[in-house]
């Protein structure tokens, strides 16, 4: 009799077999394009300890899960007490990069697809354990901006291959935010240290009313100024007149580094043969990590915006030094995987295939035959076909039922009669169709 | 000035750049493997209920890693308190599929390669968080033989495609093992229920003489009996003249369906084209796992004996008789990924290579060719070539080091000149040579 009732865990999702099969045909599409782009892989341990990551978790910290061993009985494990799962991927980043400096070539590029843990209210869209899918350039004291430009290039490329309809990488650089707010004598925080840059990143959820409102009451603008920064914030044209316009603006030293940051930027990202429409200038663009103090991007599936960004980061100043006394400055970018899959498959974007890698099924007509079936089998293998064989001798009916189940999309049938006539019938189940040929004929076929 | 030491965590093994490579290799490799056989992705959570893990925990249950939220506060988070991180990846396949049961289709066949934890004194090859790669083959009710005959020809893809020696398939099957205790009437368990399969297991390591012992002194066997059983584990011949030797002895019907079933086993092995020589019957093969109770598996690496076995596992009655009320027997087994490849590196069975996946750098040699670098790197990617630009102007020098550092195998220089003729360098590091060529001849070279 069972005893435990197997309940999921709310928040901790599992896929099934089919769907886990799309989230594997999604990694692989991310892995290839972070390497063709020379990024290592890097993988860190789940648990950090505990003060590494309180260190740098701010808002994050009741969000942590700590390890303890269940049974405290065994003294001779010691370290138990004092780790803690990571909550994102950045955090390890910095403290590996400050762990390993000497042994590490700079810039340092890795990529790095694990899974995270977060112990919030679990809802719709949002989990506790989900995988995020990171790359970052490091360098050692500076990073020129060449590797801002390289990100866009990658996001587009990933994006293209994964085929989730039209969309758009949208671009901005922090300091033509900061440099517009000191222009403008907006503070860069207001209350007990919310920060200006979380309202502007909200803007165009609540609309330009509201954000007005809130830069004048909650930031304590004027009119004028938060009617300046709304004017820039809302600004939308091509790339090129983007820039000119921004490049008429005299708004300050650190706003028109930032311009001139940005128009570097989407040169290269042109050169890198990036279209025009799917990577754009938003000067609305914010992100509200303070961390971040240079280029920043998110993405937006046009035909799903309600997803929000499904590809976020930026350039950032200071990695590491709450771990090593070296400047590391960086840039880098986050795909919340699990989160954008549940999507898709909620609206209908990405749909489930079938639930086995299978290419083909041989069926166990005939015991006699057994060795043909699984020297045939390896045959197909040895060609790289994915190939299964039944595993076991039932009737022919619910063997076919098997294979419809799982989607396997081809069949081969052979009996003595077949053998003996040296064929096989191979049934394409997607086309409802058989047709009957020899070994390599069938070899070919599935091979193409 | 930084503030916390980035120690790395006893057990929680973390891998450099080149190592990490050699690591994906490796998955990559046994990903490619288990599909070929046609086996689906399946990922579990990170953590189970803990009733769920204490359920089958066994003497696991010492090591469980509980998680709590550091910080209590937040009391809408709610199973937080009562979740586990798994020590294996057989319970999370169990509770899976009694969850599941309706929606997958059996014979189930999954491949699950994921990190597992566990709270023990870690120690040189033992590891807190380790990667496990696993399949099963589970039946609903019932699992005929032929699943049983298929995983050794899985290993042996496998670890052929490795490259890490000479290795050998063990396998034997516990009914032999126990059809022959029962026969020779010696007790299945002794003391305070330890299990006399655990003497057999260690009976190569320990010697004929201490075995013997333990047999007449702790299990209680006479000498007669201990002798007989010892005959048996320690026989050694072909596969064929041991089948037929086994024949021959009139043990009992559990042991002769013990036989019946290697016999068959070890038929369609070598049907399924695995060597003699990598996959032997070694009747002292036990595992020491109640669990098991047919088929059992073993790897050696042939001129590394010391790492114990690579890869093991057997078959099983009951999967999941704790979570639902259904019999689940199944086949399957392990690679214990982290400790296999420590213990590869440290033996000196595999060398690490190169730090970054990149199989080309291109340098930058002259700011106003940046557009054509980066041209050209576009140029290389999209014919599937890994490539990087060096994301900064410095010293040719500095780049230099940096892709010796990294041990990138090709570098592409191209100034104003070069460019005029229509030609870059290629420096290849390997050879350490240089050779002027065309756009196209190097797209040629480098692809092939």
């Amino acid at each position: 009799m069972p005893i435990i009732d197997p309940l999921p865990i709310s928040g901790f999702k599992e896929f099934l077999p089919e769907e886990q099969i799309v989230l594997e045909r999604m990694k692989r599409i991310i892995v290839k394009n972070f390497e063709l782009y020379g990024f290592s892989p890097l993988e860190s341990a789940a648990a950090e300890r505990e003060e590494v990551l309180l260190a740098k978790s701010g808002e994050n910290t009741k969000l942590i899960y700590g390890l303890r061993l269940l049974e405290r009985s065994d003294q001779d494990v010691g370290d138990g007490k004092d780790i803690a799962l990571r909550f994102d991927l950045t955090v390890p980043l910095a403290r590996y990069v400050a762990q390993n400096y000497g042994k590490l070539a700079f810039p340092f590029r890795r990529y790095q697809i694990q899974k995270v843990w977060r112990g919030e209210r679990a809802q719709k869209g949002r989990f506790r354990e989900f995988y995020q899918c990171d790359i970052d350039v490091v360098g050692d004291g500076k990073l020129g901006l060449l590797s801002d430009a390289e990100i866009p290039a990658i996001i587009y490329s990933i994006f293209s291959e994964m085929q989730l309809g039209p969309f758009q990488i949208r671009i901005n650089n922090r300091r033509v935010l900061n440099g517009l707010l000191e222009y403008l004598k907006i503070p860069l925080s207001y209350g007990d240290g919310q920060s200006t840059m979380n309202i502007i990143d909200k803007a165009e959820k609540v609309g330009i009313e509201k954000t007005k409102g809130m830069l004048v009451d909650l930031a304590g603008a004027t009119n004028e100024a938060a009617d300046a920064l709304i004017e820039v914030l809302t600004f939308k044209a091509s790339t090129d007149e983007t820039l000119k316009w921004l490049s008429a603006k005299l708004y300050g030293e650190l706003f028109e580094q930032g311009v001139r940051e940005l128009s570097e930027v989407m040169n290269v990202v042109r050169v890198l043969g990036v279209p025009e429409e799917s990577c754009v200038i938003d000067l609305g663009i914010a992100r509200g990590l303070d961390y971040y103090t240079g280029t920043v991007y998110e993405t937006t599936l046009l035909e799903n915006p309600q997803f929000g960004s499904v590809c976020s980061g930026g350039r950032y100043d200071d990695l590491a030094s709450n771990y090593i006394d070296r400047k590391l400055p960086g840039v880098g970018i986050s795909i919340g995987l699990t989160r954008l899959l549940a999507a898709l498959f909620d609206n209908g974007v990405v749909e489930t295939g079938p639930s086995s890698p299978s290419q083909v099924i041989i069926f166990q007509m005939d015991p006699a035959l057994r060795s043909d079936y699984f020297a045939l089998a390896a045959q197909l293998r040895s060609s790289g076909i994915k190939t299964e064989v039944y595993p076991e001798d039932a009737k022919i009916d619910k063997q076919s039922k098997y294979a419809v189940k799982k989607k396997i999309p081809y069949g081969i049938y052979m009996d003595q009669k077949r053998k003996g006539d040296g064929v096989c019938t191979l049934r394409d189940y997607r086309a409802d169709s058989e047709s009957t040929m020899n070994f390599n004929e069938t070899l070919t076929y599935l091979s193409s």
